[in-house]
Parts: C-alpha cells; sequence; structure tokens
C-alpha cells in the first residue's frame, strides 16, 4: 500500500546503497561511451510542448508531462512545456540551435532521467534512467553499426549475459505490407498490432488485424510467415517482391556483416517482426532482448528526417549535397555547401545570395521523390528540373 | 535574440566542454560530503503538488513549477504533480517515508537539479543545480556547524577566495522585531522589507516599511541599526532586552565558536541583518556572501518543524522525548520511546496500547507552549497535564 509520504506514483528514491551500485554503473557506461568517441551532452529536463508534441506519435504524445503555465496565466489550464520524453528530441533541437558548432558527425551521449505518463508497474516506472547514444550527421551505416557495437560493449561489461541483438528495418517492414498486399492506408495500424506478437496469440493478433480492417485471407499469410520456425527465410523470400523490401533487407544484411567481429554471431539475429513504437525512425531498427524474454534492455534506430523537422538540415539530403557540390567543382565551378542549421529554404537562398551565387542547387523531399535536383537561377530566379543522370553534363554546360 | 530551437527561457544545454568542468567540480564537491560521513540520496524530479505547496512562502509557492494532470482529467487545467523546488522539502518526505530505517542521525547530500519559475536573468535561472548538505534527527549546535565546516571545505577546494559565511538566527530576527517594537502582525512582512537592504538604499527601505504599516519613527531606528557601521554591535546590545533575541544570539555565538578552528576567522561574521527567504528556517541560518557582493554562493539553515509538517516526528519533541524516558526510567519504571514514523497522535497512542503501556507520555506543541507534559492512562483514557518541573515527582508517584 502505497503512504502518503511514498514518492509519487512509478518513481522512486535512492539511498545511498542504491545510489553507489547504480553510479558504478553509470561511470562504467560513460567510459564505454568515451572510447567510442561519444561525447557527453545535457539538456534541460524541460522542453518547449511544441518542440515535444508530435515526434512520437500519436500514444507517445499522450505519455508526455506537460507543465502548467504561470502566474496569470495558470487559470488557462494551458500547458508550454513538457518534460522530455526522451534524449533523442532534444538532440535534434540542440542539433537545430547550434548547427556547424558541432563536430560532424556529431556523436554524442546522454545519461539522464526521462518521464513518460505510462501506467507503472511490471518494471515500468514514470521516471526513469536512460542512457542514450546517437550520431548525426552521416548517412553511414558504420554509425548505427559503432552505436551497436558500443551498446554491446556496455551491456557486456556490466556482466550481463544471454541478451540478443534484434535487427529489422522500417524499409522491411514497408516492404513486408507491399508483399503481403496490406492497403497502405492499414499500415501504420497493422504494425502496431503486428508489434503485440511477443505478447499475444497469432489468432488473437489476426483477429485485431480483421478489427482494423485487414482481410483475414491476407491476415493470416502475413502473421504466420512472421510466427513460422523459419520465419527469417520466408520473409527474406517474400520481400524478393518489393524494391523497398529488397533495399530494407540490404541494409540489415549490411549491419549484420559490419557487427560481425565485434559482436559475437550468437548475439545478433535478424528479426522481421520487430517494430519499434516510436514515429521518427526510417531505416535499421534495433532492440537488445534480455533472457528468457523479460523484456528489452536496449533499443535504437536511424532517424533521418527528426533534425529536418525541428528546423534543422536533414541529413541524408546534406549527404547528398556534398556530392552535388563535387559535380559541380568537376566541371570547374566553383561551389560551397550550405553549412547552417536552417532548414528554411528561403534562409539559404539569401546565404546564396549573400554569397554571391549565380546558381542554386536545391534538394529536398520533393526532388529525392522526382529523382531531379532543382537549379535555381540567382539573377532571374527562373528554376530547371535536372534530372540526376543529367547533373554533369547540366554543370558543364553552366561553366561554358 | 533567442530562436525558438534555444532551450527554454532560464534553462541551458551544457555541451562537452561545460559539461567536464561541472562534472570536475561535482566529483569534489560529492568527495567532501563523502569526507564529512554524509551520504548520498537522489528522490524523483516532482513530488505530488500538495507535499511541496506552502513550505516556501507565499512567493516561494508562486514559483513552483506544476505539472498537468493526465489522460482525462487533463481538461481540468489541474495540477497534481510539481518539479522540486530545492532538496530539502523532499528530504523531509522521505524521512516521514522511511522514519526508523534511516540511520540516525541521517546525513544526507543531494546533488541535483532544482526549478524555480523565476524571471531569469543576472545569473538567475529557471533550471539550476544545488548541492544540498542535511542533518536530521539531531538537536545539536554541532549539526549545524558540520555543514557550514563542509561547505567552506568545498569553497576552498574549488579554488573560491574572498568569500565570507555570515551567521544569523531567526530567533536573532525574532528578538530585533520585539525589541524595537514592531507589532507581531506586521512580523513577516517587515523582515521581507529588511532583507532588501543589500539591494536598496536605508530611506528606501523605511519608505517600504511605512507602506507595510510600521510609523517612521519605529522603522528609522530599526534600519539605522542594522546599516550602522558597528551594527553588529548595536543589534547585540538591543536584544538584550529580548529573551528570544538573547536566545538567539547565543545560538549564533555557539556557533561561532563552534566553526573557529575551522573557518578562518576572516571567513565568518555575525549579520543580524541576514533573513533569508525560505519560510521553514526555526534557528541559525547562514548564507556564503561571494567576494564583492556578487551574490551568494550557498546558504541554509535549521529547520525543526518541517518534517513534522510533512507528517514525521518532530525533531525538537524528539530530543526531549529522550528526557522524558530516562526521568521514567530514574523513577524505576519502564520506559519506551516512539521510534516510527507516523507524526499522528492515534498511531503512536496505538502502537504504546499494542506494547502493553500503563501510561503514555505526550509532548507537542501545545505542551510545549504550556510548559508540561499530558500523560495518559492508556486503562482509563484519562490525561492529566504535569508541569515539566514536577515531572520526575509525578513519575515517581506512578512508580509506587
Amino acid at each position: 500500500m502505497p503512504t502518503q509520504f511514498d514518492p509519487p506514483s512509478g518513481t522512486r528514491d535512492f539511498l545511498a546503497a542504491d545510489w553507489e551500485l547504480r553510479e558504478h554503473a553509470f561511470a562504467r557506461i560513460r567510459s564505454v561511451f568515451g572510447r567510442y568517441g561519444f561525447e557527453p551532452l545535457v539538456t534541460p529536463a524541460f522542453e518547449r510542448l511544441d518542440v515535444l508534441l508530435g515526434k512520437y506519435g500519436d500514444d507517445g504524445d499522450k505519455l508526455i508531462f506537460k507543465i502548467l503555465r504561470r502566474g496569470e496565466h495558470e487559470g488557462t489550464g494551458e500547458a508550454d512545456l513538457a518534460l522530455r520524453y526522451d534524449h533523442t528530441v532534444p538532440l535534434a533541437r540542440v542539433a537545430a540551435a547550434y548547427g556547424s558548432q558541432l563536430p560532424t558527425p556529431y556523436k554524442r551521449y546522454a545519461i539522464g532521467p526521462v518521464w513518460r505518463a505510462d501506467r507503472p508497474g511490471h518494471g515500468r516506472y514514470r521516471e526513469f534512467l536512460q542512457c542514450d547514444l546517437d550520431t548525426l550527421g552521416t548517412a553511414s551505416a558504420l554509425a548505427d553499426a559503432e552505436v551497436i557495437c558500443a551498446v554491446h560493449d556496455v551491456l557486456d561489461e556490466l556482466g550481463l549475459r544471454g541478451f540478443r541483438f534484434l535487427l529489422n528495418s522500417r524499409r522491411v517492414l514497408a516492404g513486408l505490407l507491399e508483399a503481403f498486399g496490406v492497403p497502405a492506408e492499414l499500415g501504420p495500424g497493422v504494425l502496431i498490432t503486428l508489434d503485440k506478437l511477443d505478447k499475444l496469440a497469432p489468432g488473437e493478433v489476426i483477429a485485431e488485424l480483421a478489427g482494423r480492417g485487414l482481410a483475414e485471407d491476407q491476415a493470416a499469410p502475413l502473421v504466420g510467415a512472421l510466427t513460422a520456425g523459419d520465419a527469417a527465410e520466408q520473409i527474406r523470400d517474400a520481400l524478393k517482391s518489393s524494391d523497398e523490401g529488397a533495399a530494407g533487407l540490404d541494409e540489415v544484411d549490411s549491419l549484420l556483416s559490419l557487427v560481425t567481429g565485434q559482436v559475437p554471431g550468437d548475439r545478433v539475429t535478424f528479426s522481421p517482426r520487430l517494430v519499434r513504437g516510436l514515429s521518427y525512425y526510417t531505416g535499421p531498427i534495433w532492440e537488445v532482448a534480455a533472457e528468457g524474454g523479460a523484456g528489452s534492455l536496449a533499443g535504437g534506430g536511424r532517424y533521418d528526417h527528426l533534425i529536418e523537422q525541428l528546423g534543422g538540415p536533414d541529413e541524408r539530403h546534406a549527404a547528398r549535397s556534398f556530392g552535388f557540390a563535387a559535380a559541380a567543382r568537376d566541371a570547374g565551378l566553383r561551389a560551397s555547401v550550405y553549412l547552417g542549421s536552417s532548414g528554411k529554404l528561403g534562409r539559404q537562398l539569401k546565404w546564396a545570395n549573400d554569397a554571391g551565387a549565380r546558381w542554386a542547387v536545391i534538394y529536398g523531399n520533393a526532388e529525392e521523390e522526382a529523382g531531379t535536383v532543382t537549379v535555381r537561377d540567382m539573377t532571374t530566379g527562373e528554376q530547371a528540373a535536372v534530372p540526376l543522370s543529367g547533373l554533369a553534363g547540366h554543370f558543364a554546360d553552366l561553366a561554358v
């Protein structure tokens, strides 16, 4: 029975003995992170509410602790601040705020409490400590592999045994939905239900999928493949019919081969039914399963658009921009890449104009989808869509 | 100009270099606290709102960051939790919750952020880190002296120079008001204004006191004495006319003599105009002034009733209860002191009854004011008020 002097529901007091144990573990974690070249970052306990909202999916948004406005505004019952829900979104804000002042790539760790208004119980707390590791500013799969290796070393140094890394990719999941003919609009809901395969029986999952509007003759083969003894093989076969799925599988296989040597083979496996709840992941995702299915010890993944969403440059596009600049230089032009922190096109074009640029090369989501780049004449304001394959030739024409 | 990606107003991001500097300082602070035999305690970032409200005075209450209720209750605009405002009230809650499971005396330190919805600026933040040191469970002035010596050693080890400890007592302040004829009902407001003597000219303070209803011919001598070159001497003289003031002065002098030897004489001084804002202090108070009046580096004081207020035993009364038990034993009776954590009389009497006690000795605020103890016959429920001076004789009669 909780008494009125217990800490608030879902939180804990740590007296001296517990504190020593925890500090000992954190010191080791910090040391491993440091050895891998990650540097510390501490952000405030709260962020502006709008920075956090919309980053964790609808279910996540509901679990954010909101702070009431103060003084004369208290009576409105509105919130303007919120306790941090993880360390990743605050990191994205820091990247947007400090931009090019940060090292590239920016490899940082954060160790500190996060808060989620979850129902407490079964090892689930409302205040708990996350040890977070992120790499910004590189599209290389080496970054994902490095994080996985560092987490492996941490768990190993802490003396844990019997844990396993489960690897998947959001693109595998997208390919899976395509391969099994799941209508696009049902996709997100279907994934939420598939994420319950560890807790529910296959029949229950099929029933829940039916409730979401997925016909049973579509749901049954999908669930069947994911729960088969040779699930990984069946899914590999199925993904051959989807370009997105095949690309995702390449990501997973590339990661598997990169971590081999560092992480023993029996500790890492392709797990096509791994979903991960957070909505910001875009590529490889992974989780560490504790021995005997006692929940997950760690988890993560690639998120290529979160920083762009917070006003910073899109990492993936930023990486491509170096290639465009190199192509322009090859054609004999002078070229600079915008290194500022603004994600706003107007701000970036102003920078190009101030720098005396004759042309600006624009590459965003629209161009990515169309397979083109936009080349803007800074004098006339005219814009041309140039196919990626024709860019070198186009630059050669401009250089004449 | 703050941008939308700066941390929230009054908070900071700490990148690697700043973090290293801070961690280095905290490690040293932790080491000094440990050498003095204090042990760590970590409490949650938030507490139930009712635990925090009413402990810091009206002005303090307004600066508490309140957390909105969640789920279906969010729409009410009400708060049920609040970010911790200091480490002291959470400590008092821990004492009430864990009671006799804690060592006696309980010497603990806490190093972590606290949050105050203050107007940011001039080195004032809304999220800042407090290094806190408290001793519970002893009425000895040695406890106050030990805290002051530990804080002195911390500042010294951090390489700070030119700082000074200012010592005073809430009882000196009470005696001061008495000696200068300030009506009791004006007391708290007058102290709030006197606390501004560092920032305002004496004339401005006298005018503000007049605004609070204190006649100028009373305000002027009071302010004059506090701002005189020989203020300490003038106040010492004035306090002779007040028993409370004289007792407070004894507290201060006792502390001064206890810290001598550990703290160089030129670093500690009696400062009769030191007030300290928090409403929970009851005895000696102190502050460390930085060189050149750049604000205070540290501060503290004795709070004898905070834990009782949170449902725990009152420290001062608890100390007396050992004396009563000793007197009963001297008279040949068997006696036990209630060591539980409940401050509720009913709970304590149930304990006495379960233990087979024939009589219970009750001593609380009412008895303290009356100079008596209440002796309850546990068989009949009859209660007698026994003057403190007659307690030994009363016990002797019961023992016949």
